[in-house]
């Protein structure tokens, strides 16, 4: 195993460190669509993605869901593991956007690890600050972009992200993705449909016209 | 100096780190309105505040803003060195909303304490985790909230802090903290008044049914 690639300061913990880390690893599989994490209940530990892709997002007391980050191979997950931090209190929740295997690091482990050592406390604080970074990127998206142009940057970055223009998507998927209505979602999409920007299809949406669907997003 | 007040884990630094900490302190002084921090592009340091009042907001490209978070006596704002952390990438301000007396330790010296010291950095993260928490907050009443809830909410938390239900606060004020139209938040406070939950006076608003007030906000 290579937790080693996971962690840039790996060299700087002591042997006994990596050895507890090490072993204290557990391999977990998770379905495309499973949930991981349901907020504060829940804890169980960092998580290292291996394969898939998991998303964090917050979820309204009427259900919607607002996605906050996603997470692909090689990335590490701490929103599973807030228990491990008193002053982080905040419901997020976790689910695998596809099969998935992610190695978990138990949080008492981690956290015990963490005290002694300055290299992976200053590491983790480094992780943090990347996904605060990732929910300002979306709460300026949230407050000062309009709609249509968050579908349009949705559509772009899930093309990105899969490497073809033939999303699989439904539009509830990107309703939840955005934090918006269903209703709205298929009234945009209909709109960059007649502008030629989008073809709507029976499993889901080709972008035909990228460069349009930029232009509008920004 | 009492460095100590602020850092509960102030003891468990080593002597030189201590001295490196307190002799590095610049004390600042800032008038109501001073712009303190300017997105990326500044990093005075790590702030702690002595007296008065800081708030660290989001500005769009429009010139509208968003509070993200309030810093009173005794709390130590971070986005101020941001700088410090390679990972943390967003376009955050601080201003005093009132004359504000702060401490700054220069990020250089902080972050030089912090690599060597695994209780000076875990205490970072958790001075982190509570921003994130605080931005994660404000991400749901944005999302989920209406904006007459938040407007109520406001003025409540308002005269929580001033102690008092003279709120000497101009609409626009209002508008800045919650990211809203100038007109949005006006027309709000008129039908307040009409519901008899405030009277909107000269110079500021009075809230003469916080009960009403409060349940609107729920």
């Amino acid at each position: 195993m290579d937790l080693k690639d996971y962690f840039p300061v790996w060299d700087r913990l002591t042997v006994p460190q990596q050895e507890i880390l090490s072993q204290s690893v557990v391999r977990r599989m998770f379905s495309k669509g499973a949930i991981i994490h349901s907020g504060e209940a829940d804890c169980i530990g960092i998580l290292l993605v291996r394969s898939g892709q998991l998303r964090a997002y917050n979820l309204s007391s009427e259900g919607r869901e607002l996605t906050i980050s996603r997470l692909f191979e090689r990335d590490i997950c701490l929103f599973s593991a807030a228990c491990m931090m008193n002053s982080f209190q905040c419901d997020v929740f976790i689910s695998a956007e596809k099969d998935s295997e992610v190695w978990a690091i138990p949080p008492r482990v981690y956290k015990a690890v963490m005290e002694q050592s300055a290299p992976l406390a200053n590491y983790t604080n480094e992780l943090m600050a990347s996904r605060f970074s990732d929910v300002m990127w979306v709460m300026e998206q949230v407050m000062w972009k309009r709609q249509d142009q968050r579908v349009a940057a949705f559509l772009l970055e899930e093309a990105a992200i899969e490497g073809t223009d033939q999303l699989k998507i439904t539009h509830e998927n990107i309703a939840n993705h955005l934090g918006a209505h269903r209703e709205v979602v298929t009234r945009m999409l209909r709109y960059f449909q007649s502008e030629g920007m989008v073809k709507l299809t029976r499993g889901g949406i080709e972008i035909v016209n990228p460069g349009k669907l930029r232009e509008l997003s920004e």
